[in-house]
């Protein structure tokens, strides 16, 4: 079958599945989990056969031992997906919600209701549970899934797909397709009439190549420069934490801290301590070509993401300026001021044009779970559709419902009848 | 200076006019309102000139006469346009609106909350009063323009810009930017890490040119091939109503009814009557290939536009065959079903995956204005980020402020702290 085939009968389940009750969908989640309780051992074997590979591909020195140990899937790692799969079932169904309900005029009505994107096309790298979480996501949201996992999890993948697809019915089995090639993807990235979004979870580098080759809009981010400022009237004891903790919680994170902007009264007293406790805490502070700090090395660049124990720090004169070192270097995904002063604070939140603008919070927070989103279906840096991180909100559009009685635009054209725009609710 | 430039000024613009309060923006729009009225003679002159090089090109058959027709602005437009300034002056602040608010912890909450998209390019043809009306928009919603207005109107359009542009004043003048030519148009759109949105408006050559042309999300719609299904259980005067309003109340407009699908059981009966209303209204009706029209001219394709007053017909056997035809030849935008079968209403709008489902109505109310929107931006058939008719919501996102005590994620790993998501609004 072509892709274009595969896309097109993807969308026709889609459509079907949407249309559905949502108590059918919560159904399909109920016996997906309980499939994956029933063929636990198929699963494990194929993922053992996995890992094997894996394991081999690292004595090698073909594989880092990282990705080999995000491949692993336990009985225990299991029963979370299937208690997991349970608790979707059970949220509130998001598809049909009432957003706007608006008398147009007498006995003519709008209700604007949410409803599935479509077709997502979704690429993730190593770890097989993801097509669980993510396949349970789009059957929650009535959206049909294109699925690319990593080829080191290929046995996993297929054992997994085809246990949950079969778990499907009565919804359409088309709703989940599993697609196996670079070449696939290649191909799929130029239906843009048909996959309405792609979501790359993985690398930098996966989602800079999928926005260089698609038409499609992509909900991801390539970037995450997050930036600490702390102001003139920091306290020194909030700082510290939000400093080490934005840059040390999990370093290689989108939304750890790259850059340290302190105000210039701190020099020689709270900023000569946070670049100790930064470097005690085993982080190479590098310096901004301005900064006082001779003895600190000096940044390549004041847009770097180290993505590791690593950080630059930059002097400023006041917000205003910690906002256009931001402003232009930064990636819009996620900034924090540290300070005691009510207004610099409103200054900060007023106009930081960042998805996650945050006051005395560690950057760490911009997280899905943490938000209380429930899922994460990814951090948006873009600002069209959806931005900061995202729910499963994000993988909805809505839809206009009008109901009439045989209504004309003529008759309003004339005079005869007129517009009365009156909410009723939403 | 360099487009490049050009655009990275209008961001620093938008920026500065996005963190401003929402009485300093509605002050601008008053000020510009004020402004058109000061400088009304010399726009009449400005667009006389430029009506009287269009009328040459008419005699010289160089252009419609349609064209030249909307390119006259009257005293009585600007007084319009003025109300209009003043008017959307005085509509609440689209800005810093609570969309989500949630403590995440005790002391630590997230607030979500509207904020501009950025820096629109907009593409209008003729009309130099939509230079107005969408330079309003873009001060109410605090986004930076890039505008391009038809050649024939440049003298106008230059103007109105000037006069517009000096009465921002505190608020940045690059908040408003007028391009002109079509390559300036070809190097913005390749700018897509610093244009968010591009707004064609005109014809669907130049939404097809648009969207074929740049990475940058495109807010349109490029085809409105809109169906109304007369089913079994159609009140015929509703459906003549319908069919006739949806078909000649406005033949060129992308929400009028391009394909008439009628259930079986009318063949010889409505579906004969319909036709006959149609041709007595001059509108040329085409037959499906399998309709049992002998006598009509058979339609080149179920796909197709006539944008005129044309448009085809095609019997299907009941609600499911027309939602398939539909979602096979259809574009997504409005589509009406006339019913007195609330089974068959209810089927219909479950399951049709168009941005606009209708019941007894005409699929021309699908428009900003008669949906309750206020202005209208575009109307969407893409299903990213807006869909259908969009307003001013359209130009939106949102930012997610979180404020804290000095709180660390660190503390939550620990099992210190819990997280409570409780809702406390939006």
């Amino acid at each position: 079958m072509s892709l274009r085939d595969l896309a097109t009968r993807t969308r026709g389940a889609a459509r079907q599945a949407g249309a559905q009750a949502g108590a059918e969908r919560s159904a399909a989640l109920h016996r997906m989990a309980e499939a994956l309780d029933g063929h636990r051992e198929r699963i494990l074997d194929a993922n053992r056969a996995d890992v094997r590979d894996a394991e081999a591909a690292v004595a090698a020195q073909a594989m880092s031992q990282a990705l080999a140990d995000r491949l692993k899937l336990s009985s225990k790692r299991l029963d979370q997906l299937i208690a997991s799969l349970h608790g979707l079932a059970k949220t509130p169904d998001p598809l049909g919600r009432t957003v706007h309900h608006i008398e147009l005029a007498p006995g003519l009505v709008r209700r604007e209701v949410t409803a599935p994107l479509g077709v997502l096309l979704i690429i993730f790298e190593s770890r097989p549970d993801a097509l669980v979480q993510i396949a349970a996501l789009g059957v929650r949201s009535g959206n049909g899934l294109l699925l690319k996992g990593g080829s080191e999890a290929a046995r996993s993948n297929t054992v997994l797909h085809e246990v949950l697809r079969e778990a499907l019915a009565p919804l359409p089995p088309d709703l989940l397709t599993l697609v196996h090639t670079r070449e696939d993807i290649a191909a799929l990235l130029q239906l843009d009439d048909l996959v309405d979004l792609v979501i790359p979870r993985g690398s930098d580098a996966l989602v800079r190549h999928v926005q260089a080759h698609t038409k499609i809009p992509v909900l991801g981010h390539a970037d995450g420069i997050c930036h600490v400022y702390v102001d003139a009237q920091a306290d020194p004891a909030k700082a510290h934490a939000i400093v080490l903790d934005s840059k040390t919680n999990y370093p290689a994170a989108c939304n750890a801290m790259e850059t340290l902007l302190v105000h210039r009264a701190h020099v020689g007293g709270l900023a000569d301590e946070l670049i100790q406790a930064l470097q005690t805490a085993d982080v190479l502070v590098h310096r901004a070509p301005e900064a006082p700090f001779p003895d600190l090395p000096e940044a390549s660049s004041l847009a770097h993401e180290y993505g590791d124990r690593a950080c630059t720090i930059a002097i400023v004169d006041d917000v205003a300026a910690a906002m256009a070192h931001i402003h232009r270097y930064g990636s819009g995904h996620t900034d924090t001021v540290v300070t005691e002063d009510p207004q610099v604070a409103a200054t900060w939140q007023a106009g930081l044009d960042s998805a996650c603008v945050f006051v005395n919070a560690s950057t760490r927070f911009a997280d899905g779970f943490r938000f209380g989103l429930g899922a994460e279906v990814g951090i948006s840096t873009g600002r069209i559709h959806a931005r900061g991180p995202v729910g499963v909100e994000g993988l909805l559009t809505t839809r206009h419902l009008v109901t009439g009685h045989g209504d004309t635009v003529a008759a309003f054209s004339t005079g005869e009848r007129t517009f009365t725009h009156l909410k009723i609710g939403g």
